[in-house]
């Protein structure tokens, strides 16, 4: 005899919340099957009953007190897709210690809660899982928290926000400014009204954050990760990008070394022959270099209705099968020691480097030496005469460290014949 | 206090089983930590204990007595890396009923006899795990059983043979024949004496077979995938195949619709645009299509000692979080229904046809003719002149299915304006 269905709570029915919505409706049979067991949505908390939604929830009680549905003694998972940190902190919290499983997208709580969260589901003795907050359908959180675990993390870099390289992919496919693009991406839904979180990086940097805890088993926070965001990125630089054989992305970047770990996420010169520069417009991809698997990439929709609803299904699943066994709670917190995060004057990159400098002999001479004051080298310079008796120069270095080319930038500042500093970005992905 | 430490047999210590016991030599403090407990091989199966060895075994007994290590009560795991089909089978079969875990990389095994052993293993309430077999270090296993589990899986495309994917990238990047660059690909150690198995086909096929079986739940078995190798690929196919904006590839193919499967592995024309188009060298990847998460990619090092062997390791820390919960033996086999093999005539595609035919009028008209009498008309056609009055036609089709293509073909054969039908191959991944 088939036990009875399994009663799900859903803290919100927005983008994701119809998504899951919808696969359980649609996969109904098939899960039901693998799990040997239905899995059943049977209250969901709203702003606003009476809204028209897109997706069928006759079966659903709608109520828009959370009470109602984290007080239910019959249901047994509360998968939390409101977002934002309060009240969702306070309801995961409440829902843990009821004795409730969570399944959750909620990047900004993990990013800045995560440990507080995860604690408190292991001595409930209960499952906290997150796949779907970070790069939607990927199973990144998976992959690292099982199917990599033997391995030494050495680096991980990502593609792993779909609104910035749908702008980036945008301005080098179509020769467009940034401004013009961003505004084309609001009107299509890939940008928000209010587009910071997105442009600035900080919701690359919460994905980051989640992920380099579970690469390197140390608990990094939002505020830990270095962010810079595209919106200096010019026409021009992607022209030059292009030029060199190089592709400019918003990248996440995590490594450790020496029980450190480097957090950080800017935009970056990449080159054309590295698996992230063929990743475009809303496709996200997370670059995983092991010390035993060597490289690895995995990529997909970093967003959207079904592909985050795919990810919260998965980890359903995982619940269900947890429960079946009495293995609830095992995997939640993957965090075993305690790195410091490396400073950002440590970091080390090359650097593209664009200048408008007044056209003079000896000119590239003495940058030439003021950047070797710093210990800085270039492996690639482009000159192009432009109006007014100025010149474009693009300069791109050797690794270095951030200290060193602040140091050069220190001095490029007052000298006469640089006319103006149009823009330094990061080159990362070489040998 | 500590548990003792967790003790692995290991039936051979070739290629992959090197990988393993590297692994968790470097890893050793990592991996306790995370799974608060050690794992020592005590016991290794080989053919010759006196053969020089690239591992330090210092504290492995190497014996050439199967029943020293399966009939060893102290031994919790194995692991198969010995490849082949018997006395493999055999070893695992036994070890299962003794009840030990196993996990293993042998795909030929698993593709044949994968059913029998992984009931064996249900019945035992044991753990049989093998995401090594597929793809090297690429967690593709646990994707698809796991993470995607909650999608219908709409396509599966894989490059999962490096070695005729590394003649294929040699022979498109450097303008080369195929025998000059397998010879070659031999000498580097990519290729084997006996290069049949991945050249052929069959090793991808094998690999198809497996994840076939997971990704639609029902059994797939080596015999029922279609196989083309890629030895009829020449270098002219490859410079028709840049023209036209595509790249040539052996694929793994497979799809479900009405309840049938289709799974074949074949040379393929492939845009330069799709995400596996990318995908260059000895790198394997396996793209994904879900109803839900939409389009996904997994890419990485299908082959080799420590990428292999990183997939065993996941495997076996699996078994030890299992071990601790009682979870064992819960996700062996997943299939859940029985579905029929689509048959070949029946296969769709679009196709790549290229002729050596008369160089006069109206021979164009009346192939032309002959295709479409078929059923089949074309998306690009190509027309160069060759010495002797003869001209080389390629011509690409609109999809059609298999049986009206060998139909067209049959008429080409006795339309004596054709000269030599050169090359057909099929045209994968358009929309």
């Amino acid at each position: 005899m088939q036990a009875s269905p399994l009663k799900i709570g859903l803290l919100g029915l927005g983008t994701v919340g119809s998504g899951v919505v919808q696969i359980l409706q649609a996969n109904k049979t098939a899960i039901g099957i693998k799990l040997g067991r239905d899995l059943e949505i049977t209250k969901a908390l709203v702003r606003n009953p009476q809204l028209p939604r897109q997706v069928n929830y006759d079966s659903i009680r709608l109520t828009t007190d959370a009470a109602e549905i984290i007080g239910d003694p019959e249901i047994d998972i509360i998968v939390e897709v409101m977002g934002g940190i309060e009240p969702a902190r306070s309801y995961m919290l409440e829902a843990l210690q009821c004795g409730k499983h969570v399944v959750t997208a909620n990047k900004d709580l993990l990013a800045l809660h995560g440990r507080e969260l995860l604690d408190t589901a292991t001595a409930a003795g209960k499952d906290l899982l997150f796949e779907a907050s970070v790069a939607g359908g990927i199973p990144i959180i998976a992959a690292l928290k099982q199917s990599l675990a033997g391995n030494q993390i050495k680096q991980l870099a990502g593609i792993i926000n779909g609104t910035t390289n749908y702008i980036l992919t945008a301005m080098a496919e179509q020769g467009r400014e940034y401004a013009d693009v961003l505004k084309e991406a609001q009107e299509l839904g890939y940008a928000e009204a209010d587009p910071s979180s997105d442009v600035d990086g900080l919701d690359a940097a919460r994905k980051l954050a989640i992920l380099a805890s579970i690469a390197f088993g140390s608990a990094v926070t939002l505020n830990d990760v270095y962010t810079e965001g595209i919106s200096r990125i010019s026409k021009t630089d992607l022209e030059y990008a292009r030029e060199l054989d190089y592709t400019i992305k918003l990248l996440a970047l995590a490594n450790e070394s020496e029980e450190r770990v480097e957090v950080r996420v800017h935009p970056a010169f990449l080159p054309n022959s590295h698996p992230l520069a063929a990743v475009k417009g809303v496709f996200n991809a997370v670059y995983v270099v092991g010390d035993a698997v060597g490289e690895t990439m995995f990529y997909g929709r970093g967003a959207g209705s079904l592909p985050t609803g795919s990810a919260v299904v998965a980890d359903l699943m995982q619940v269900v099968r947890n429960m079946k066994t009495g293995a609830n709670g095992n995997l939640n917190c993957t965090c075993y020691r305690r790195l410091e995060i490396k400073p950002v004057e440590e970091f080390k990159s090359a650097y593209y480097v664009r200048l408008q400098v007044k056209d003079e002999p000896r000119v590239l001479a003495s940058l030439a030496a003021m950047f070797a004051e710093a210990g800085i080298s270039f492996a690639s310079i482009i000159q192009k005469p432009k109006p007014d008796e100025a010149a474009e120069l693009v300069l791109v270095s050797h690794p270095c460290q951030e200290g060193q080319m602040q140091q050069a930038v220190e001095n490029l500042k007052v000298y006469a014949k640089v006319l103006n500093i149009c823009n330094i970005i990061r080159v990362e992905g070489g040998q």
